[in-house]
């Protein structure tokens, strides 16, 4: 078997391991954040932010340094189904987009001051031409298809694991210490639904959306080819997240989930996009659990399954804009929020230094 | 009577009147933003914003220029009612803040370029020695208690919207294109409230929130003040949005009614900020309802009228973070998003321009 003998030629790997924070300085920055001149709490969603970075960063003035946003694209074996309105082609075509500067994350990233990097997990047909600009970890030309077979093997999934994760380690080499993650894969929000329903055992029905905008036969179909991927692996242990992953995941997906984990062990703040990242947080959050408290949930998207999967994860997202194009978008466009979070930890005055009366009339 | 005579001197001035949005271009903007590299809608809420930057400033390629965001100050006769956990004297503390550059609203508008002005529209005690750093448009020093007395004379009223529409033409006239409103006044959700109550016909006791932090006893208390204010004013015409602000309204929010129509009269794109801010612009809006086509609401607050409010504006806010600081504090925190929103109809890929399939498989 080659898959054997590959994996005997290879060190042993291990899934990362993200520390649990630590909750020494928490009295501290809540005491920080209450003597800046605004009355308790004022900031809201903005404090429990500011809170997170400090524990994240494990310090009073936490600091954001060379930010990034990585886009983790691969194909899909199940869009041979007819489970997205458009072809799998546009995969690629995407990455292009990317590389020339006219998607969305571009325009987002440029706008917000985030590096994009974007990493072929996996996509179908060549991308040589595009040299260093996409960084090539590509695994297979996709996925297979899970309705008939498992989408990958597990030394494929495990190989994308620790590609992923390796990202993570060039970003923290380079110094980024917060970083956004997204993704761009035709029918990737058919593997994210069923990742849902097996992981978090929502009924399947609620875990399928209508993707980049499926109509209602559409949907309808979708529902039913996932229904009979999930039938077709009797055989498969529901309680091991790595072998649902592997079975009914994407090479970005999986890409995503050794990222995910690598970057949490390198103590970064991490922005975490939609219905697809989310789901390959829940399958690393089955895992390694400590992982969440790195995780700033971005958005809630327009796909129907996502406010499912936020709620198994315990999630409270920043923004709930109707948005539904992945690539990061949401994660970008919070990034600002982020940042403010920061800077008034940072920035404000005190009560005391700016001589403004704080004690309650009473 | 010296109102009177003073009046007669001066020459006359209508509120202004801002145009009906022209709905000519919506055909060729919603085109435009739906041949762009994303599927239709994709971007949910950011498509509506940039329909409305583009009919708003009527281009197929709105731009964003010198973007402001203005700050009202001023003081209020009701809180020496105690319906404040803060003395007033934080108003003119907070603004010494501001020009200090300590305060929330600073960080935030350093962080996303935007230009800060601070307007003393009313404040108690002298702001003489900060010099220019704070523009003086001050009426009274602050409002007349209204639990006795109207907070402002007709006269006071009018001076007031005049010299916020005043700021409205100087920015206009500096090329600003967009302008966020915000507001600093101890006891200002009071007058908010009472406006609410009084313009939308919603009960009192729903309008009235906690403000900067009341307890719970702080909050019935603050109810029963202003249940009783407003029966002290039996003669009030409630249909008579101008008598109703000059009754319970303050200098700040008086300008601000103001300055919103002025800045909707030059076509400016205008970030409305929480509770205070949408109550003067729901006096405007009885008034002048072609103002709120050009306003984009930036949050709902945590403040307990703010979702009445909200809701008899038929606004949809952009960000939902439980903020309750006021100061313009959301408006500065949603720019970024009317930033991206004008930033993907200019510069983001087309279908045919990027290569990309757009043809639903179907």
């Amino acid at each position: 078997m080659p898959l054997t003998s590959s994996r005997a030629l290879v060190p042993a790997w291990s899934l990362p391991a993200p520390a649990p924070l630590s909750p020494a300085l928490t009295p501290a920055l809540q005491a920080k954040i209450d003597q800046k001149t605004k009355p308790p709490g004022a900031l809201g969603a903005l404090e429990v932010l500011a809170l997170q970075a400090g524990l994240v960063q494990n310090s009073l003035a936490p600091a954001l340094h060379n930010p990034h946003l990585v886009v983790f694209a691969a194909d899909h074996g199940i869009a041979a189904e007819g489970v997205s309105p458009y072809p799998a082609e546009v995969t690629a075509q995407m990455v292009r987009n990317f590389v020339a500067g006219g998607a969305a994350i571009n325009v987002f990233c440029r706008l917000h001051g985030l590096q994009l990097l974007v990493v072929n997990a996996g996509v179908r047909g060549s991308l040589a031409d595009l040299g260093p600009a996409v960084r090539d970890e590509c695994v297979a030309a996709g996925t297979r298809n899970f309705l008939h077979e498992p989408a990958m093997s597990a030394a494929q999934c495990q190989d994308a694991l620790r590609r992923g994760a390796a990202v993570a380690d060039d970003l923290h080499r380079a110094g980024c210490n917060v970083v956004g993650f997204g993704e761009m894969g035709i029918a990737n929000t058919s593997s994210a639904a069923v990742l849902l329903h097996l992981l978090a055992g929502q009924p399947l029905a609620e875990c399928v959306g209508r993707g980049t905008g499926l109509d209602d036969a559409g949907l309808r179909h979708k529902i039913a080819v996932l229904g009979r991927a999930v039938a077709a692996h009797p055989a498969l242990d529901r309680a091991d997240p790595l072998a649902v992953l592997a079975t009914f995941g994407g090479l970005e997906i999986a890409q995503l989930c050794g990222a995910l984990l690598q970057a949490a062990a390198h103590q970064m703040l991490i922005l975490v996009d939609g219905f697809i990242v989310g789901a390959a947080l829940l399958a690393d959050a089955r895992l390694r659990p400590e992982v969440l408290a790195y995780c700033v949930f971005s958005h809630e998207s327009a796909e129907a399954g996502h406010r499912h999967l936020l709620a198994a994860l315990d999630a409270r997202p920043l923004l709930q804009l109707g948005l539904r194009l992945g690539e990061g978008t949401g994660a970008a466009l919070a990034y600002p929020l982020v940042q403010a979070a920061v800077a008034f930890l940072s920035e404000m005055a005190s009560f005391e230094s700016a001589g403004v009366s704080s004690a309650p009339a009473a």
